[in-house]
């Protein structure tokens, strides 16, 4: 029984990243690049972006939003004059809880791919399943809020290792936590040795220009490490 | 295609659903309440527990603790001497992101039942699809921190709703946040009207007594407000 079950999830990677090769293809045809932007709820994703995404000198940002049902963050991005799309994962049982690759293929139609040239791609707010598809990506982010605590890369060990960035979201807080910030640090190197990590706070602005030049190095095809 | 897709997922529900029930029988069976505990990553059931597993008067307390990967709260909650017992989800490719009704069957044999009153169940950090699966509960409680944001239960509706006890926790922090206490939990009774609500601090003591009590309510099977 359990040997039938890890057959049928490897089968559903296999297929997965079959199709996140064609929206590759499709993304490199138009001159896009991607960014799978992932976290745990509530973490700051949609406050990162609304601090950066139109303060990119020559590139047009547009955003994909993943949520299981609901447009707030779509909404939010709107008033900036953003195109955003909106994919819901709702199907009657609360939805599927991360984004896979055929459901960005689905958006693909909606999103004016010759008229952006990074695609964002919030993801649904979880840390285990989204890890696990690839949707054509160029590089992967994820938001850690210090408000979760240290404990997190030690307990969802994939996120943090398929990603090529960790944003240390809501530093300003940390006066007010017991929270061991080089405890968090060391936890996330530990998982993913040398991963490019960078300390902001969505609300003060602390680290967001490192955050935008990260991105602009993403937009510009720059070498990112992985 | 959907259509197939929505059939798989409402028989996999109905499996889980007879699976639950069986368990339910094991726990009456032994008089044990059990309590379903939810959470997004980091909102602070952990030290939620430990504020309260050892006070309960006459209520012995079990724990059964679901995470991908790790046994760290396991580790934390058995330096209080409390019975605690460890499902690690990961099967290879991140493990499932949630507890189902066969995970938490497949521990009961590791769980002295008879020597137990009260099994909190520490379900994976996730607002998604631990709401979608029933494990024998007698009672569901979920933990919205106010550093997550006001929005989450409109974006994650099945959690709020098929709850008992919203616990509101890191009230401490409310004087640091721009937040609205007031729109949180006008969003809670949007999609569960008179749920019972507890606003608490894990860290400061706040409203642990009412969550003591609320505990010792489904312990003692006191009607809980359903």
């Amino acid at each position: 029984m359990h040997r039938t079950k890890v057959t049928v999830v490897e089968e559903a990677l296999d297929a997965n990243n079959t199709i996140a090769a064609a929206n590759r293809a499709d993304f490199d045809r138009h001159g896009v690049a991607v960014v799978n932007f992932m976290s745990a709820p509530g973490a700051g994703k949609t406050t990162l972006l609304e601090r950066v995404v139109t303060g990119l000198p020559h590139v047009r940002v547009g955003v994909l939003e993943g949520d299981v049902q609901g447009s707030m963050d779509a909404d939010r991005l709107a008033r900036l004059h953003v195109p955003v799309t909106q994919i819901n994962t709702d199907s009657g049982f609360g939805g599927e809880c991360h984004l896979d690759a055929n459901m960005v293929r689905s958006a693909i139609p909606a999103l004016a791919l010759d008229e952006i040239d990074l695609l964002v791609v919030e993801n649904v707010g979880n840390l285990v399943c989204p890890a696990e598809f690839r949707i054509g990506e160029d590089a992967r982010v994820m938001v850690s809020a210090v408000t979760e605590g240290e404990d997190k890369p030690l307990k969802y060990p994939l996120m943090f290792r398929t990603c090529e960035l960790v944003l240390v979201n809501k530093i300003d807080l940390l006066p007010h936590l017991d929270f061991d910030l080089d405890a968090l640090q060391r936890n996330i190197d530990r998982v993913h040795p040398d991963v490019e990590q960078i300390v902001v706070s969505a609300r003060t602005g602390e680290g967001i220009d490192e955050w935008r030049e990260w991105l602009l190095r993403v937009a510009t095809r720059d070498e990112v490490a992985a």
